[in-house]
C-alpha cells in the first residue's frame, strides 16, 4: 500500500512540474508577444491554456483519488492538499500569461505600452519567465534556495510595478489614455504573476522543511 | 463515527457562512469607501479582512483534520475539498474588498474616479455586494437557485467592466491619467470579485445536484 502511495504521489508531483513547464512556456512566448506584438505567439498562448487548464482538473482528480483509496494522514495528507493548492496557483498563473498575450492582440498591430516604459515590462516579462523555470525546477528537485531566488525576484518585480504607477502618475507622462490601462492590467498581471509563484514557492518550502509557519499566503 | 462527521461537517458549513457574511461586510463597506471617500470605512475593511484571514486559516485546518480523522470517500470527500477550495476564494474576495478600500483611502480626500463614471462604479458596487448577500444565503441554505442568479449578476457586471474600457478609450474621456489607472483597478475589481463568487456558486452547485460536469471554473 505503501509503495502504491509513494508511486502515486510521484505521479502527482510528475504532473505539477509539466503544468509548470507548460505555464513556463506560456509567460516566455506572452511576454515576447507582448515585446515584439507576435499576434502568433500570443494565439500559441491561448491555446497553451486549455491545456494547462485541462491537465491542472485530472491533477486534481488524481488527487481527490488518492484521499480516497489510501486515505493518507500527516505529512502525506498534507502533502496531497497542497498539490491541489499548487495546481489551482499554477493554472490562474496560465491564465495571467493568457491575458498578458491578449493585451498583445487587442493592440495588434500597435505595441502594447509607449517606448518610454518598453524597458520597464521587458525587465519584468524576463523576471516572471526566470521565475516560472525557477519554480518548475523547485518543483522538480524541492531545493528549497530555489524558494528563496523566486522571493527575490518578486521583490524586484514589485518595485518594478510601483515604478510603472509612478511613470504613469508621473508629469512627464504623455501616454494615452489606452497607454495607461495597458501600463496599468500589464503591470497588475506582471505582479500578480509573480504573487502566485511566491505562494507556491511556500507552500513546498514547508513540505520540504517541515515548518508550517512559513505557509500563510502573502 | 458517521454523526461526528455530520457534526463536524456542519461546523465546516458554519465557518464558510460566516466567512461570507463578513466578506460581504467588506465589499459592502469598501463600495461605500470608494463612493463616498470615507476613509473610516476603508479602514474598517483593511481590518476585517484580517480576521477573513485568520478564519479562512483556521478552517483550512479543521478541513484537513477532518480528511485524517474521518476519512471520508465519494461524496464526503468532495464536500471537504469543496470547501478548502471555497475558503480559499472567499479569502481572495476579502483581499479584493480590500484593494477596493485602498484606492478610496489612497485618493483621499479626492473621490476615485471622475463624475462621469460615478454611476458605473455604483452600480457595480451594488451589484457586487448583493452578490455577496446571495453567496452567503446560497451557503446556508444550499438554494441552487440563488447560484443561478450570481451568475445573471456576474453577466451584468462583465458589461459594465466593458462599458468602463469604452468610455476610458472613448474619444469624449477628459479623464487625468490617474483616473484612468483607477477606472482600470477598480473595473477589474469589481469583475474579479464576481467571478469568485461564480466559481464558488458553481461548486455549491455541485455538490447539491452531484453534477460535477459544471465543476469547471470559468
Amino acid at each position: 500500500m505503501r509503495e502504491v502511495f509513494q508511486q502515486e504521489l510521484r505521479e502527482v508531483q510528475d504532473g505539477l512540474v509539466e503544468i509548470a513547464q507548460l505555464v513556463a512556456a506560456s509567460i516566455e512566448n506572452a511576454t515576447r508577444a507582448f515585446n515584439e506584438s507576435n499576434v502568433t505567439l500570443a494565439e500559441s498562448v491561448i491555446i497553451n491554456d486549455v491545456r494547462i487548464d485541462e491537465l491542472s482538473t485530472n491533477l486534481d482528480e488524481l488527487s481527490i483519488q488518492i484521499l480516497a483509496r489510501q486515505q493518507p494522514v500527516a505529512r502525506d495528507l498534507r502533502i496531497v492538499v497542497s498539490a491541489l493548492r499548487i495546481s489551482a496557483s499554477l493554472e490562474r498563473m496560465g491564465d495571467i500569461a493568457e491575458h498578458i498575450a491578449q493585451l498583445a492582440r487587442y493592440r495588434f498591430p500597435d505595441k502594447v505600452v509607449p517606448q518610454s516604459l518598453r524597458s520597464t515590462f521587458a525587465e519584468m516579462g524576463r523576471l516572471d519567465v526566470e521565475i516560472a523555470h525557477k519554480l518548475a525546477e523547485l518543483l522538480t528537485t524541492e531545493d528549497v534556495q530555489l524558494a528563496e531566488q523566486i522571493r527575490n525576484e518578486d521583490d524586484k518585480i514589485d518595485e518594478l510595478h510601483v515604478s510603472v504607477f509612478d511613470a504613469v502618475l508621473g508629469e512627464t507622462w504623455r501616454g494615452q489614455a489606452v497607454d495607461t490601462v495597458d501600463a496599468t492590467l500589464a503591470s497588475r498581471y506582471h505582479e500578480r504573476f509573480a504573487d502566485h509563484a511566491v505562494s507556491i514557492a511556500k507552500k513546498v518550502q514547508y513540505l520540504a522543511t517541515g515548518d508550517w509557519s512559513v505557509s500563510e499566503p502573502s
